[in-house]
Protein backbone atom coordinates (compact mmCIF):
# COMPACT_ATOMS: atom_id res chain seq x y z
CA UNK A 1 0.00 0.00 0.00
CA UNK A 2 1.19 3.40 -0.99
CA UNK A 3 1.21 6.64 1.53
CA UNK A 4 -1.30 6.60 4.46
CA UNK A 5 -3.33 9.72 4.95
CA UNK A 6 -5.92 10.05 8.15
CA UNK A 7 -8.93 11.79 7.46
CA UNK A 8 -11.29 12.47 10.16
CA UNK A 9 -10.79 8.71 12.08
CA UNK A 10 -9.50 6.78 9.30
CA UNK A 11 -6.11 5.93 7.66
CA UNK A 12 -7.14 5.60 3.98
CA UNK A 13 -5.21 5.70 0.91
CA UNK A 14 -3.99 9.42 0.27
CA UNK A 15 -5.37 8.86 -2.73
CA UNK A 16 -8.38 8.79 -1.04
CA UNK A 17 -8.68 11.33 1.10
CA UNK A 18 -11.32 13.07 1.11
CA UNK A 19 -13.46 15.75 2.24
CA UNK A 20 -16.89 16.94 2.03
CA UNK A 21 -17.09 19.90 -0.05
CA UNK A 22 -19.16 21.95 2.78
CA UNK A 23 -16.02 21.21 5.17
CA UNK A 24 -15.97 25.00 6.30
CA UNK A 25 -12.06 24.92 5.20
CA UNK A 26 -12.98 24.31 1.67
CA UNK A 27 -15.45 27.31 1.38
CA UNK A 28 -14.35 29.51 4.36
CA UNK A 29 -10.88 29.06 4.81
CA UNK A 30 -12.34 28.17 8.62
CA UNK A 31 -9.69 26.20 10.06
CA UNK A 32 -6.08 26.00 11.33
CA UNK A 33 -2.72 23.66 11.26
CA UNK A 34 -0.04 22.76 12.24
CA UNK A 35 3.67 21.54 10.04
CA UNK A 36 5.82 19.18 12.60
CA UNK A 37 9.11 18.57 11.77
CA UNK A 38 10.26 14.77 11.94
CA UNK A 39 14.10 13.87 12.11
CA UNK A 40 15.17 10.25 12.53
CA UNK A 41 11.59 9.14 13.36
CA UNK A 42 11.34 12.08 16.08
CA UNK A 43 8.46 14.38 16.51
CA UNK A 44 10.72 17.79 17.07
CA UNK A 45 9.32 20.40 19.33
CA UNK A 46 5.88 18.89 20.00
CA UNK A 47 4.82 20.77 23.18
CA UNK A 48 5.11 24.39 21.32
CA UNK A 49 3.21 22.74 18.39
CA UNK A 50 0.95 21.87 20.51
CA UNK A 51 0.74 25.20 22.63
CA UNK A 52 0.37 27.16 20.00
CA UNK A 53 -2.34 25.10 18.11
CA UNK A 54 -4.50 25.20 21.31
CA UNK A 55 -4.09 29.34 21.18
CA UNK A 56 -4.59 28.68 17.09
CA UNK A 57 -7.93 26.67 18.03
CA UNK A 58 -8.92 28.83 20.97
CA UNK A 59 -8.67 32.37 19.13
CA UNK A 60 -10.90 30.90 16.37
CA UNK A 61 -13.33 29.25 19.80
CA UNK A 62 -12.83 25.88 17.14
CA UNK A 63 -12.94 22.69 19.66
CA UNK A 64 -10.51 20.00 19.82
CA UNK A 65 -11.82 16.99 17.32
CA UNK A 66 -9.99 15.18 20.04
CA UNK A 67 -7.98 15.63 23.06
CA UNK A 68 -4.39 15.85 22.98
CA UNK A 69 -3.61 12.50 23.93
CA UNK A 70 -5.14 10.45 21.18
CA UNK A 71 -4.20 13.62 18.73
CA UNK A 72 0.06 12.03 19.74
CA UNK A 73 -1.54 8.52 18.93
CA UNK A 74 -2.53 9.17 15.57
CA UNK A 75 0.11 11.10 14.62
CA UNK A 76 2.95 8.36 16.13
CA UNK A 77 0.05 5.56 13.94
CA UNK A 78 0.37 7.76 10.65
CA UNK A 79 3.81 8.11 11.09
CA UNK A 80 4.73 4.03 11.64
CA UNK A 81 2.13 3.09 8.67
CA UNK A 82 4.23 5.69 6.12
CA UNK A 83 7.83 4.16 7.94
CA UNK A 84 8.60 7.92 7.67
CA UNK A 85 12.00 8.83 9.15
CA UNK A 86 12.75 12.29 8.19
CA UNK A 87 9.82 14.65 6.70
CA UNK A 88 6.97 16.53 7.98
CA UNK A 89 3.81 15.67 9.28
CA UNK A 90 1.04 18.25 8.48
CA UNK A 91 -2.38 18.36 10.78
CA UNK A 92 -5.58 20.58 10.11
CA UNK A 93 -8.75 21.34 11.91
CA UNK A 94 -11.71 23.01 10.85
CA UNK A 95 -14.73 23.96 12.06
CA UNK A 96 -16.42 21.01 10.24
CA UNK A 97 -19.06 20.31 7.27
CA UNK A 98 -22.44 22.40 7.81
CA UNK A 99 -24.34 24.13 5.25
CA UNK A 100 -22.65 27.27 3.82
CA UNK A 101 -23.40 30.57 6.53
CA UNK A 102 -20.74 32.80 7.38
CA UNK A 103 -21.85 32.29 11.00
CA UNK A 104 -20.38 29.52 13.32
CA UNK A 105 -22.60 26.15 12.90
CA UNK A 106 -23.94 24.73 16.09
CA UNK A 107 -23.14 21.14 17.52
CA UNK A 108 -20.64 20.65 14.57
CA UNK A 109 -17.76 18.10 14.84
CA UNK A 110 -14.30 19.87 13.92
CA UNK A 111 -13.10 17.95 11.09
CA UNK A 112 -9.15 16.87 11.04
CA UNK A 113 -7.15 15.58 8.65
CA UNK A 114 -3.20 14.57 8.62
CA UNK A 115 -0.76 14.13 5.66
CA UNK A 116 3.13 12.94 6.26
CA UNK A 117 5.64 13.77 3.39
CA UNK A 118 9.29 12.46 3.21
CA UNK A 119 11.99 15.06 3.37
CA UNK A 120 16.16 14.27 2.83
CA UNK A 121 16.65 17.05 5.25
CA UNK A 122 20.62 16.20 4.20
CA UNK A 123 20.54 16.87 0.82
CA UNK A 124 18.88 20.00 0.91
CA UNK A 125 21.03 22.33 -1.05
CA UNK A 126 19.56 25.75 -0.10
CA UNK A 127 21.12 26.00 3.21
CA UNK A 128 24.69 25.18 1.83
CA UNK A 129 24.19 27.75 -1.04
CA UNK A 130 21.36 30.31 0.56
CA UNK A 131 18.61 31.82 -1.01
CA UNK A 132 17.09 34.87 -2.72
CA UNK A 133 14.12 36.43 -1.61
CA UNK A 134 12.38 39.63 -2.96
CA UNK A 135 10.33 41.75 -0.78
CA UNK A 136 6.54 42.56 -1.43
CA UNK A 137 3.99 44.67 0.47
CA UNK A 138 2.21 42.44 3.35
CA UNK A 139 -1.74 42.57 2.26
CA UNK A 140 -2.72 40.18 4.61
CA UNK A 141 -5.27 40.82 7.29
CA UNK A 142 -4.45 41.93 10.82
CA UNK A 143 -4.45 38.18 12.43
CA UNK A 144 -1.47 36.58 11.05
CA UNK A 145 -0.33 35.29 14.85
CA UNK A 146 -2.98 32.71 14.34
CA UNK A 147 -1.56 29.74 12.23
CA UNK A 148 -4.79 29.77 9.92
CA UNK A 149 -5.24 28.23 6.46
CA UNK A 150 -6.38 31.51 5.44
CA UNK A 151 -3.03 31.36 3.15
CA UNK A 152 -4.09 33.15 -0.18
CA UNK A 153 -1.90 36.23 -0.17
CA UNK A 154 0.99 33.64 1.14
CA UNK A 155 0.68 31.96 -2.27
CA UNK A 156 -0.03 34.91 -4.56
CA UNK A 157 3.31 36.51 -2.59
CA UNK A 158 5.29 33.30 -2.72
CA UNK A 159 4.47 32.31 -6.51
CA UNK A 160 5.84 35.70 -7.30
CA UNK A 161 9.49 35.30 -5.39
CA UNK A 162 8.99 31.99 -8.02
CA UNK A 163 8.57 34.06 -10.68
CA UNK A 164 11.65 36.11 -10.57
CA UNK A 165 13.78 32.72 -9.41
CA UNK A 166 13.58 33.69 -5.61
CA UNK A 167 13.11 31.43 -2.87
CA UNK A 168 10.79 33.56 -0.84
CA UNK A 169 8.82 37.12 -0.34
CA UNK A 170 9.76 39.07 2.32
CA UNK A 171 6.24 41.10 3.04
CA UNK A 172 7.03 44.38 4.24
CA UNK A 173 4.26 46.71 6.27
CA UNK A 174 2.83 50.26 5.34
CA UNK A 175 6.02 51.62 7.58
CA UNK A 176 8.01 50.19 5.95
CA UNK A 177 9.19 46.86 7.90
CA UNK A 178 9.64 44.21 7.62
CA UNK A 179 6.79 41.46 8.73
CA UNK A 180 7.37 37.79 7.66
CA UNK A 181 8.08 35.43 4.99
CA UNK A 182 5.45 33.94 3.21
CA UNK A 183 6.00 30.21 5.13
CA UNK A 184 9.11 31.12 6.92
CA UNK A 185 10.67 34.17 9.33
CA UNK A 186 12.74 36.91 8.47
CA UNK A 187 15.71 37.20 10.03
CA UNK A 188 19.14 39.86 9.72
CA UNK A 189 22.40 39.91 11.88
CA UNK A 190 23.29 43.62 12.06
CA UNK A 191 27.02 44.61 11.86
CA UNK A 192 27.27 44.32 15.70
CA UNK A 193 26.15 41.08 15.40
CA UNK A 194 23.49 41.15 16.97
CA UNK A 195 20.53 38.80 15.81
CA UNK A 196 17.33 41.12 14.71
CA UNK A 197 13.82 39.65 14.04
CA UNK A 198 10.07 41.16 14.33
CA UNK A 199 8.52 40.63 17.67
CA UNK A 200 5.68 38.06 17.96
CA UNK A 201 2.53 40.51 17.25
CA UNK A 202 -0.33 40.06 15.68
CA UNK A 203 1.68 41.01 12.23
CA UNK A 204 3.42 37.89 12.20
CA UNK A 205 3.11 33.62 13.01
CA UNK A 206 5.08 32.99 15.60
CA UNK A 207 7.17 30.58 14.47
CA UNK A 208 8.31 26.97 16.53
CA UNK A 209 11.67 27.08 14.95
CA UNK A 210 11.85 31.07 15.59
CA UNK A 211 11.43 30.44 19.29
CA UNK A 212 13.69 27.30 19.20
CA UNK A 213 16.57 29.48 17.93
CA UNK A 214 15.49 32.30 20.14
CA UNK A 215 16.44 29.19 22.89
CA UNK A 216 19.59 27.70 21.38
CA UNK A 217 21.18 31.73 20.36
CA UNK A 218 20.35 32.87 24.29
CA UNK A 219 22.29 29.87 25.57
CA UNK A 220 24.93 30.49 23.05
CA UNK A 221 25.45 34.14 24.20
CA UNK A 222 24.55 35.71 21.21
CA UNK A 223 22.29 39.04 21.78
CA UNK A 224 18.92 38.89 20.20
CA UNK A 225 16.73 42.23 19.76
CA UNK A 226 12.91 41.29 18.73
CA UNK A 227 11.87 44.68 16.29
CA UNK A 228 11.45 45.96 12.95
CA UNK A 229 13.92 46.23 10.24
CA UNK A 230 13.33 47.97 7.01
CA UNK A 231 14.93 46.26 3.68
CA UNK A 232 17.55 49.11 3.71
CA UNK A 233 18.71 47.80 7.32
CA UNK A 234 19.08 44.17 5.91
CA UNK A 235 21.04 45.24 2.80
CA UNK A 236 23.34 47.12 5.51
CA UNK A 237 23.06 43.80 7.51
CA UNK A 238 25.85 41.72 7.88
CA UNK A 239 23.47 38.55 6.71
CA UNK A 240 20.54 37.54 6.47
CA UNK A 241 18.28 33.98 6.75
CA UNK A 242 14.94 32.77 7.46
CA UNK A 243 13.59 29.99 9.21
CA UNK A 244 10.77 27.61 9.61
CA UNK A 245 9.98 24.20 10.39
CA UNK A 246 10.42 22.87 7.03
CA UNK A 247 13.51 24.89 6.34
CA UNK A 248 15.20 24.72 9.69
CA UNK A 249 17.73 27.93 8.87
CA UNK A 250 18.14 28.80 5.40
CA UNK A 251 20.86 31.61 4.26
CA UNK A 252 19.32 34.65 2.71
CA UNK A 253 22.11 35.72 0.05
CA UNK A 254 20.46 38.40 -2.01
CA UNK A 255 17.18 40.37 -1.19
CA UNK A 256 15.60 42.15 -4.57
CA UNK A 257 18.80 41.49 -6.51
CA UNK A 258 21.05 42.82 -4.19
CA UNK A 259 23.55 40.77 -1.78
CA UNK A 260 23.17 40.94 1.84
CA UNK A 261 26.76 41.08 3.11
CA UNK A 262 29.69 39.28 0.78
CA UNK A 263 26.70 37.65 -1.03
CA UNK A 264 27.41 34.16 0.86
CA UNK A 265 26.12 32.45 3.73
CA UNK A 266 27.11 34.39 6.77
CA UNK A 267 29.14 32.77 9.93
CA UNK A 268 26.70 32.76 12.22
CA UNK A 269 24.07 31.83 9.84
CA UNK A 270 25.77 28.66 9.25
CA UNK A 271 27.00 28.23 13.08
CA UNK A 272 22.71 28.46 13.44
CA UNK A 273 22.54 26.23 11.03
CA UNK A 274 24.87 23.56 12.75
CA UNK A 275 23.41 24.39 16.41
CA UNK A 276 20.07 24.20 14.88
CA UNK A 277 20.86 20.73 12.99
CA UNK A 278 21.93 19.14 16.75
CA UNK A 279 18.79 19.97 17.93
CA UNK A 280 16.29 18.67 15.71
CA UNK A 281 18.99 15.47 15.97
CA UNK A 282 18.00 15.16 19.82
CA UNK A 283 22.09 15.64 20.30
CA UNK A 284 21.22 19.16 22.15
CA UNK A 285 18.49 20.07 23.99
CA UNK A 286 16.55 23.68 25.05
CA UNK A 287 15.39 24.83 28.86
CA UNK B 1 -32.61 10.42 -5.01
CA UNK B 2 -31.87 13.85 -2.62
CA UNK B 3 -30.45 16.86 -3.27
CA UNK B 4 -27.60 16.54 -6.35
CA UNK B 5 -24.59 18.81 -6.70
CA UNK B 6 -21.86 18.74 -9.23
CA UNK B 7 -18.24 17.64 -8.49
CA UNK B 8 -15.33 17.98 -10.98
CA UNK B 9 -17.34 16.93 -13.64
CA UNK B 10 -19.76 14.07 -11.86
CA UNK B 11 -23.96 14.81 -10.88
CA UNK B 12 -23.47 13.20 -7.24
CA UNK B 13 -25.39 13.02 -4.40
CA UNK B 14 -24.86 15.97 -1.93
CA UNK B 15 -23.80 13.76 0.65
CA UNK B 16 -21.39 12.44 -1.14
CA UNK B 17 -20.39 15.47 -2.70
CA UNK B 18 -16.07 15.11 -1.74
CA UNK B 19 -12.95 16.52 -2.80
CA UNK B 20 -8.97 15.65 -2.38
CA UNK B 21 -7.85 17.06 1.09
CA UNK B 22 -4.89 18.50 -1.39
CA UNK B 23 -7.31 20.45 -3.51
CA UNK B 24 -5.41 24.05 -2.77
CA UNK B 25 -9.07 25.59 -1.69
CA UNK B 26 -9.27 23.50 1.58
CA UNK B 27 -5.12 24.39 2.23
CA UNK B 28 -5.29 27.49 0.87
CA UNK B 29 -8.15 29.13 0.40
CA UNK B 30 -6.64 29.32 -2.85
CA UNK B 31 -10.19 29.88 -5.51
CA UNK B 32 -12.75 31.82 -6.01
CA UNK B 33 -17.14 31.71 -6.18
CA UNK B 34 -20.00 32.82 -7.56
CA UNK B 35 -23.60 32.92 -5.88
CA UNK B 36 -26.46 33.22 -8.73
CA UNK B 37 -29.94 33.78 -7.51
CA UNK B 38 -32.63 31.57 -9.14
CA UNK B 39 -36.38 33.07 -9.45
CA UNK B 40 -38.89 31.11 -10.75
CA UNK B 41 -36.20 28.40 -12.49
CA UNK B 42 -34.36 32.00 -13.73
CA UNK B 43 -30.93 32.59 -13.29
CA UNK B 44 -30.91 36.50 -12.05
CA UNK B 45 -27.86 38.63 -13.54
CA UNK B 46 -25.83 35.72 -14.99
CA UNK B 47 -23.44 37.90 -17.60
CA UNK B 48 -22.64 39.96 -14.29
CA UNK B 49 -21.62 37.25 -12.27
CA UNK B 50 -20.12 35.69 -15.46
CA UNK B 51 -17.48 38.90 -15.75
CA UNK B 52 -17.15 39.06 -12.18
CA UNK B 53 -15.99 35.27 -12.46
CA UNK B 54 -13.61 36.43 -15.35
CA UNK B 55 -12.37 39.14 -13.67
CA UNK B 56 -11.68 36.78 -10.41
CA UNK B 57 -9.76 34.51 -12.16
CA UNK B 58 -8.06 36.19 -14.39
CA UNK B 59 -6.38 38.21 -11.40
CA UNK B 60 -5.30 34.89 -9.33
CA UNK B 61 -4.50 33.65 -12.17
CA UNK B 62 -6.66 30.68 -12.23
CA UNK B 63 -7.83 28.74 -15.89
CA UNK B 64 -11.04 28.29 -16.59
CA UNK B 65 -11.90 24.91 -15.96
CA UNK B 66 -14.04 24.12 -18.65
CA UNK B 67 -15.79 27.05 -20.88
CA UNK B 68 -18.45 29.54 -20.21
CA UNK B 69 -20.93 27.81 -22.05
CA UNK B 70 -20.05 24.26 -20.85
CA UNK B 71 -20.57 26.09 -17.61
CA UNK B 72 -23.89 27.62 -18.14
CA UNK B 73 -25.16 24.07 -19.14
CA UNK B 74 -23.65 22.31 -15.83
CA UNK B 75 -25.50 25.46 -13.96
CA UNK B 76 -28.70 24.22 -15.72
CA UNK B 77 -28.91 21.06 -15.50
CA UNK B 78 -28.08 21.12 -11.83
CA UNK B 79 -30.91 23.21 -11.57
CA UNK B 80 -33.11 21.19 -13.22
CA UNK B 81 -31.82 18.03 -11.21
CA UNK B 82 -32.87 19.47 -7.83
CA UNK B 83 -36.39 20.99 -9.42
CA UNK B 84 -35.56 24.21 -8.38
CA UNK B 85 -37.39 27.28 -8.39
CA UNK B 86 -36.47 29.61 -6.38
CA UNK B 87 -33.24 29.95 -4.70
CA UNK B 88 -29.62 30.30 -5.05
CA UNK B 89 -26.78 28.57 -6.74
CA UNK B 90 -23.31 28.15 -5.53
CA UNK B 91 -20.40 27.36 -7.81
CA UNK B 92 -16.48 27.48 -6.63
CA UNK B 93 -13.31 27.45 -9.15
CA UNK B 94 -10.55 26.33 -6.74
CA UNK B 95 -6.87 26.39 -8.60
CA UNK B 96 -6.94 22.66 -8.06
CA UNK B 97 -5.37 19.18 -6.48
CA UNK B 98 -1.71 19.33 -6.25
CA UNK B 99 0.84 18.32 -3.11
CA UNK B 100 1.33 21.46 -0.49
CA UNK B 101 3.17 23.74 -1.62
CA UNK B 102 2.48 27.79 -1.54
CA UNK B 103 3.52 28.75 -4.97
CA UNK B 104 1.53 27.51 -7.89
CA UNK B 105 1.12 24.00 -9.09
CA UNK B 106 2.41 23.33 -13.04
CA UNK B 107 -0.43 22.16 -15.35
CA UNK B 108 -3.04 21.45 -12.48
CA UNK B 109 -6.23 21.49 -13.29
CA UNK B 110 -8.62 23.46 -11.74
CA UNK B 111 -11.70 21.66 -9.31
CA UNK B 112 -15.11 23.01 -10.14
CA UNK B 113 -18.29 22.52 -7.62
CA UNK B 114 -21.64 23.56 -7.67
CA UNK B 115 -24.23 23.45 -5.09
CA UNK B 116 -27.92 24.73 -5.03
CA UNK B 117 -30.00 25.33 -1.74
CA UNK B 118 -33.66 26.39 -2.13
CA UNK B 119 -34.90 29.69 -0.40
CA UNK B 120 -38.81 30.28 -0.28
CA UNK B 121 -37.84 34.65 -0.70
CA UNK B 122 -41.04 35.26 -0.54
CA UNK B 123 -41.66 34.15 2.92
CA UNK B 124 -38.31 36.24 4.51
CA UNK B 125 -39.21 38.60 7.13
CA UNK B 126 -36.08 40.49 7.33
CA UNK B 127 -36.97 42.77 4.33
CA UNK B 128 -40.65 43.54 5.70
CA UNK B 129 -39.33 43.89 9.06
CA UNK B 130 -35.35 44.76 9.00
CA UNK B 131 -32.19 43.72 10.42
CA UNK B 132 -29.89 44.88 13.14
CA UNK B 133 -26.27 45.30 12.39
CA UNK B 134 -23.35 46.19 14.11
CA UNK B 135 -19.98 47.61 13.65
CA UNK B 136 -16.69 46.20 13.51
CA UNK B 137 -12.96 46.71 12.65
CA UNK B 138 -12.28 46.02 8.95
CA UNK B 139 -9.56 43.47 9.67
CA UNK B 140 -9.57 41.44 6.47
CA UNK B 141 -6.66 41.31 3.57
CA UNK B 142 -6.11 44.18 0.64
CA UNK B 143 -7.46 42.34 -2.38
CA UNK B 144 -11.40 42.25 -0.70
CA UNK B 145 -11.91 43.31 -4.90
CA UNK B 146 -11.33 40.10 -5.47
CA UNK B 147 -14.26 37.69 -4.89
CA UNK B 148 -12.15 34.52 -3.08
CA UNK B 149 -12.82 32.09 -0.64
CA UNK B 150 -10.71 33.30 1.58
CA UNK B 151 -13.68 34.42 4.11
CA UNK B 152 -12.01 33.89 7.80
CA UNK B 153 -12.79 37.41 8.68
CA UNK B 154 -16.01 37.41 7.19
CA UNK B 155 -16.97 34.76 8.91
CA UNK B 156 -15.39 35.90 12.35
CA UNK B 157 -17.49 39.05 11.76
CA UNK B 158 -20.87 37.61 11.00
CA UNK B 159 -20.44 35.13 13.60
CA UNK B 160 -19.84 38.55 16.33
CA UNK B 161 -23.28 39.76 14.75
CA UNK B 162 -25.03 36.59 15.60
CA UNK B 163 -23.53 36.81 19.02
CA UNK B 164 -25.74 40.01 19.78
CA UNK B 165 -28.85 39.00 17.77
CA UNK B 166 -27.93 41.36 15.04
CA UNK B 167 -27.89 40.29 11.31
CA UNK B 168 -24.94 41.59 9.62
CA UNK B 169 -21.74 43.52 11.08
CA UNK B 170 -20.47 46.64 9.15
CA UNK B 171 -16.80 46.45 8.52
CA UNK B 172 -14.75 49.83 9.26
CA UNK B 173 -11.72 50.63 8.54
CA UNK B 174 -9.01 52.37 9.45
CA UNK B 175 -10.33 56.01 8.67
CA UNK B 176 -13.02 55.33 10.38
CA UNK B 177 -15.12 54.43 7.24
CA UNK B 178 -17.44 51.55 6.73
CA UNK B 179 -16.23 49.49 3.87
CA UNK B 180 -19.01 46.44 4.01
CA UNK B 181 -20.78 43.77 5.53
CA UNK B 182 -19.41 40.49 5.86
CA UNK B 183 -21.64 38.87 2.96
CA UNK B 184 -23.61 42.39 1.72
CA UNK B 185 -23.08 45.57 0.71
CA UNK B 186 -23.58 48.66 3.02
CA UNK B 187 -26.24 51.69 2.06
CA UNK B 188 -27.57 54.68 3.56
CA UNK B 189 -30.12 56.92 2.59
CA UNK B 190 -28.87 60.69 3.44
CA UNK B 191 -31.40 63.26 4.82
CA UNK B 192 -31.76 64.97 1.28
CA UNK B 193 -32.65 61.51 -0.21
CA UNK B 194 -29.57 60.42 -1.63
CA UNK B 195 -28.57 56.56 -2.01
CA UNK B 196 -25.27 56.38 -0.90
CA UNK B 197 -22.42 53.58 -0.62
CA UNK B 198 -18.87 52.78 -0.73
CA UNK B 199 -17.02 53.40 -4.56
CA UNK B 200 -15.99 50.11 -6.13
CA UNK B 201 -11.83 49.83 -4.84
CA UNK B 202 -10.11 47.29 -3.40
CA UNK B 203 -11.59 47.52 -0.26
CA UNK B 204 -14.81 46.26 -0.93
CA UNK B 205 -16.33 43.00 -3.34
CA UNK B 206 -18.25 44.95 -6.09
CA UNK B 207 -21.80 42.98 -5.53
CA UNK B 208 -23.99 41.97 -8.37
CA UNK B 209 -26.79 43.42 -6.48
CA UNK B 210 -25.25 46.52 -6.09
CA UNK B 211 -24.67 46.73 -9.49
CA UNK B 212 -28.11 46.13 -10.55
CA UNK B 213 -29.69 48.27 -8.15
CA UNK B 214 -27.27 51.36 -9.08
CA UNK B 215 -29.13 50.64 -12.47
CA UNK B 216 -32.60 50.60 -11.51
CA UNK B 217 -32.22 53.66 -8.90
CA UNK B 218 -30.57 55.69 -11.84
CA UNK B 219 -33.34 54.75 -14.49
CA UNK B 220 -35.59 56.20 -11.96
CA UNK B 221 -34.09 59.27 -11.03
CA UNK B 222 -32.59 58.81 -7.83
CA UNK B 223 -29.28 60.56 -6.78
CA UNK B 224 -26.60 58.12 -6.34
CA UNK B 225 -23.05 59.28 -4.58
CA UNK B 226 -20.50 56.17 -4.43
CA UNK B 227 -18.26 57.37 -1.29
CA UNK B 228 -17.44 56.49 2.11
CA UNK B 229 -19.61 56.71 5.27
CA UNK B 230 -18.81 56.43 8.60
CA UNK B 231 -21.20 54.59 11.50
CA UNK B 232 -22.14 58.18 13.00
CA UNK B 233 -23.29 59.50 9.36
CA UNK B 234 -25.31 56.08 9.15
CA UNK B 235 -27.16 56.94 12.60
CA UNK B 236 -27.36 60.45 11.16
CA UNK B 237 -28.87 58.81 8.21
CA UNK B 238 -32.45 58.73 7.32
CA UNK B 239 -32.38 55.50 5.92
CA UNK B 240 -30.35 52.25 5.98
CA UNK B 241 -30.06 48.78 4.47
CA UNK B 242 -28.01 46.08 2.91
CA UNK B 243 -27.83 44.27 -0.60
CA UNK B 244 -26.45 40.57 -1.70
CA UNK B 245 -27.50 38.31 -4.24
CA UNK B 246 -29.23 36.21 -1.19
CA UNK B 247 -30.74 38.66 0.97
CA UNK B 248 -31.85 40.78 -2.04
CA UNK B 249 -32.49 44.57 -0.43
CA UNK B 250 -32.45 44.08 3.15
CA UNK B 251 -33.14 47.32 5.89
CA UNK B 252 -31.19 48.24 8.28
CA UNK B 253 -32.89 49.56 10.98
CA UNK B 254 -30.76 50.04 14.12
CA UNK B 255 -26.40 49.89 14.24
CA UNK B 256 -24.90 49.29 17.26
CA UNK B 257 -28.08 49.04 19.16
CA UNK B 258 -29.13 52.67 18.32
CA UNK B 259 -31.83 53.00 15.46
CA UNK B 260 -31.87 54.44 12.33
CA UNK B 261 -34.15 56.95 11.06
CA UNK B 262 -37.52 56.01 13.10
CA UNK B 263 -36.03 52.42 13.58
CA UNK B 264 -38.25 51.17 10.55
CA UNK B 265 -37.31 50.23 7.45
CA UNK B 266 -37.43 53.14 5.04
CA UNK B 267 -39.99 54.70 2.41
CA UNK B 268 -37.23 54.45 -0.25
CA UNK B 269 -35.59 51.28 1.04
CA UNK B 270 -39.34 49.74 0.84
CA UNK B 271 -39.58 51.25 -2.60
CA UNK B 272 -36.24 49.62 -3.80
CA UNK B 273 -37.60 46.25 -2.55
CA UNK B 274 -40.12 46.64 -4.85
CA UNK B 275 -38.68 47.73 -7.73
CA UNK B 276 -35.90 44.93 -7.61
CA UNK B 277 -38.25 42.16 -6.65
CA UNK B 278 -39.67 43.00 -9.92
CA UNK B 279 -36.52 43.04 -11.77
CA UNK B 280 -35.27 39.55 -10.23
CA UNK B 281 -38.78 38.33 -11.60
CA UNK B 282 -38.14 39.38 -14.79
CA UNK B 283 -40.85 42.24 -14.42
CA UNK B 284 -38.47 44.98 -15.37
CA UNK B 285 -35.32 45.18 -17.11
CA UNK B 286 -32.00 47.52 -17.09
CA UNK B 287 -30.13 49.10 -19.15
Amino acid sequence: MGRISYVNGRYVSHYDAVVHIEDRGYQFADGVYEVVTIVAGRLVDMDPHFERLARSLCEMKIKWPITRRVLVLIMRELIKRNRLENGILYMQITRGVAPRDHKFPIDVRPSLIMTTKRIDFSAEKKQIVGVKVISIPDERWTRCDIKTISLLPNCLGKQKAAEVGAYEAWQVDQDGFVTEGTSSNAWIVTQNGHMLTRSPTNAILNGVTRLSLIKIAQEEGIVLEERGFTIEDAHQAREAFATSATSFVTPVINIDGKPVGDGTPGALTRQLIAWYTDYVAGLRTVA
